[in-house]
């Protein structure tokens, strides 16, 4: 009998099967990315701004320049603006 | 003249000036609670179950044992089950 | 030229392809986990505990007898123990 | 008798009640911080762009130059600078 405690054993043990195999998927992926991002290292880029080049190519131009206007305002009214700012 | 760019700065430099005081505070208590777990752990104490406890102890007494339940469930289900059990 | 400022635009433009079409890869098999989840849910599964039997079947059963052994032994010293336990 | 399994059950309860009472000081902190950017927000400011702020303030003035003047040349190789930048 496959339903011990009125738990469907064999579908419990698909559901768990299925997402083992899905995140060990995932962690090959993941994997994959450290990689590239170690190559690009290793290539002379730097890592940490590579990311931020990755999440900012998710934003909209427009709503990027509109971040950036208000950041540098707000540097400003702090005394923090540089020349080319950010 | 305080408002370039129609920032209030002052009110600016205030907000920002609050938030790093309790975000520095925070830190405090943050690395408080990192010291105690390490007191625990030089007194012999398990660190990570004793995360489980406290975790453990912001739950109802029955709410905890109907999770526990369904756990044994699907983990006898599974053929996973141990003695004691978890 | 496909250099400006000293960096190598073909390349940072193929690491920059590279990673976001991995990114958009792990993304689906996100999702999918999070359909699997749901789909067991929809089957009267609980959600929570299936992800803790997930994080269980990646210990040892012994490694998983040791931890319960020694939260059971804390649970009762606090006077929290239960009768099945966790 | 204080100490059942061999837990010294008052020094385990100490522990846990040290933990517990930083944690809620914590919560209480945490939630001012959230309390004053909701204030902000209130008043006209960009959450998102303060919270950026009190992260660039953490940084030395050269040290966010160069890593602006990196992120540019990134952007300019991938055709995304723009006028302003960021």
């Amino acid at each position: 009998m496959s339903d011990p405690g009125g738990v469907a054993a064999d579908q419990l043990r698909a559901f768990v099967e299925r997402i083992e195999r899905l995140e060990e998927e995932k962690k090959v992926i993941s994997d994959d990315i450290k990689d590239v991002y170690a190559e690009a290292k290793g290539n002379g880029f730097d890592v940490k701004i590579l990311r931020k080049v990755i999440s900012l190519r998710k934003k909209q131009p427009h709503e990027r320049e509109e971040e950036e206007a208000v950041l540098d305002l707000y540097l400003q009214a702090l005394g923090m603006a540089v020349q080319g700012n950010m």
